[in-house]
């Protein structure tokens, strides 16, 4: 079977298409600036790469747009729309009504347009790609995979804060986490590597890119992940706050006269690691600056120590650790980044092998042979996860 | 030398005197609700106990009545106020200015109160209390002790929040810590019971009481502690959240329309363990009914796994650790969690001798003669210690 795997943000429509059969990418692509005048669409069937440069106005025709090059008679993938056996939808907050895949319906959709509060810039936008997809391919199934699916099987004392109860009566506040899918995928790949059951590993999971969230996986389920309410908690990302005394964002407010809106806005993007570097939010040119300058290495130092400091944190969770995994854009390739993390926890038994963590590439482990916990870079792959747990459900 | 330590809070006025010369405590006490109708004080003398029911309408009056107590030819210890050799003060927040103890001068007095911004209960009332002994004794030298002052050597990275510089520069937001007079005592204390010197140690220091924090210190000196900007951050305590996913904070605030200090309230006062447990502020009755309340038992295991994970992560920053340290009310009086947190960190070397952890008492070893790492329960004397360092600053 194909399926189409669409991932739509507030103005960009990012979809791959995957024969099943075969686990290979047909053609995948990315619309951007969907609403405004600079919209063009990226489109890639193999090496090749086509540029359309074309304004739409919403979703929809961006999606129109796409299944044209889908079906192009120069370059296409596929001869009818009728290739196409599901959809997977990416949807980034299930709340607490979804703990996995969702086939959608009428009131699924209802479901996911509630559970928009805690993720306003990406719900509505997923929504807005499903109904495309009615319009456009009304026959076809569709499926939503959630981002917090997987972080469900938390217990209540890793998803409660500690603050009044009648805040998670009332308004369901409390952790959720985020990246489950990637977090799945590459626990099962980890456990592939070791040719271990799952159910007996203790897995920590570090997903670093953009965003950035870690898990501690305890037979195979979420045992607990350091994004919280929303995908602002955790660690310090490259503009975004992480945890934080709580005190600090009354303080601010108050000083600075600023409303909770704008005052998460700052946290979500003026914050975190470009703040202390006082630099672009690019951790790639943070890194690189780091070896020079001073707030750079500041910046970095504290990613790093905090990523290392909740490993530990999880090792405590899960009553040890026999493996971490690093995935995301940083940590799949930023090799100095995984040696500082990991140099920083030999007092727990963790061995680098610094000459396997310089190559690039595939899945592959970069521990040493005798480092009491296996150390994996896997890169991630949420299309795949996200066409398989589609196939499954309209299987 | 004879020693007077004053600790004022908003309606009290803790005391002891000490002898420095025989490190004996000669009288100590408490006056509570000054400025009530019900004001009176509890006076200790060795075994001996008075209660003076007397309504005090400031802290100058109440000092007053103590002073008669400490001069009562009846059970007083001291026959004139000139054996009193100095007084010391115990001051909540110092900013970034103070780094030590400091003599008592008008500036000073003025940058506590400019230092109260961050301590808005504590520092203007000890300023009250200086006032007062400058009052009553206005020839006897006066020594500040902060409890911010022992961390003010963290690093950098330690206490820079990774949010816009200019919250930094304009309003000194950063972490300052607490409890920095017990921590210190009790590390100190630690290496003289390990027999060694403190510059050559990694040691963890959990003062666990109604506040609660932890410090990782090397080499005798404050690395990074866990409450922050104010004694809000770090772990849950009692009534307190501790750090927080900071979206929660600004969710809430506009979904129940709260401002920043009725917010701050809340997650001071009615939050943390006993919002969880849904019981009253008393730790003592919150792990005694975890044994039998589901509720109870979620508040303490957070407890027990936010410590256990606060000593990990500070093993990390450490590289590794020699001894963990507990005192303050919970840390020396709650055997059950002490075994509980050190049962989480087995995996990392930490072995408690159960049998030596419910005997009480005095300081002493905890951890099994072969433990990897060194568990002590040490009683906090912030009082000695204040004493101690108004003694070396005054001589």
């Amino acid at each position: 079977m194909k399926i189409l795997v669409l991932n739509c943000g507030s103005s960009s429509l990012k979809y791959q298409l995957i024969n099943m059969d075969s686990k290979t990418l047909l053609a995948k692509g990315n619309y951007e600036r969907i609403g405004e005048n600079e919209a063009f669409l990226t489109h890639k069937v193999g090496t090749e790469k086509y540029i359309i440069e074309k304004s739409v106005l919403a979703h929809d025709e961006a999606l129109q747009i796409v299944i044209e090059q889908l079906l192009s008679k120069e370059y296409g993938v596929i001869s009818s729309l009728d290739e196409i056996g599901a959809v997977g939808h990416r949807i980034v907050h299930g709340g607490e009504i979804f703990n996995g895949p969702a086939k959608i319906t009428e009131t699924v959709i209802e479901q996911i347009a509630e559970c928009g509060e805690f993720a306003p810039l990406h719900n509505p936008a997923a929504v807005l790609g499903i109904k495309a997809c009615l319009k456009l391919m009304p026959t076809i199934p569709m499926v939503a995979v959630f981002d917090t699916a997987f972080h469900q099987t938390m217990p209540i004392e890793n998803y409660l804060y500690p603050i009044p109860v009648e805040y998670y009566e009332k308004y369901r506040v409390r952790k959720y986490g985020a990246h489950g899918t990637s977090h799945s995928y590459v626990s099962k790949c980890a456990a592939k590597l070791m040719e271990k059951d799952i159910k007996d590993l203790k897995i920590i999971t570090c997903h670093l890119g953009q965003g950035a969230s870690l898990c501690a996986i305890k037979e195979g389920k979420s045992l607990d992940t350091s994004m919280g309410l929303t995908p602002l908690g955790g660690i310090a990302m490259v503009t975004r706050s992480g945890d934080l005394d709580p005190s600090v964002v009354t303080y601010i407010m108050e000083k600075a006269h600023i409303a909770p809106e704008e005052m998460n806005t700052i946290l979500n993007k003026k914050s975190g690691l470009s703040a202390i570097a006082d630099m672009v939010p690019d951790f790639r040119e943070i890194e690189e600056k780091s070896r020079e300058d001073e707030k750079a290495k500041i910046a970095i130092d504290i990613f790093n120590s905090t990523v290392a400091q909740y490993i530990a944190r999880y090792a405590v969770k899960l009553g040890g650790v026999d493996c971490i995994v690093f995935t995301g854009g940083i940590g799949e390739n930023q090799s100095n980044v995984r040696e500082s993390i990991c140099r920083q926890l030999e007092f727990m038994g963790v061995d680098i092998d610094s000459k396997m963590n310089k190559t690039k590439g595939e899945a592959k482990q970069i521990s040493s042979t005798t480092s009491k916990v296996k150390v994996f870079v896997i890169p991630t792959d949420e299309e795949m996860m996200i066409a398989q747990e589609t196939l499954e459900l309209v299987q």
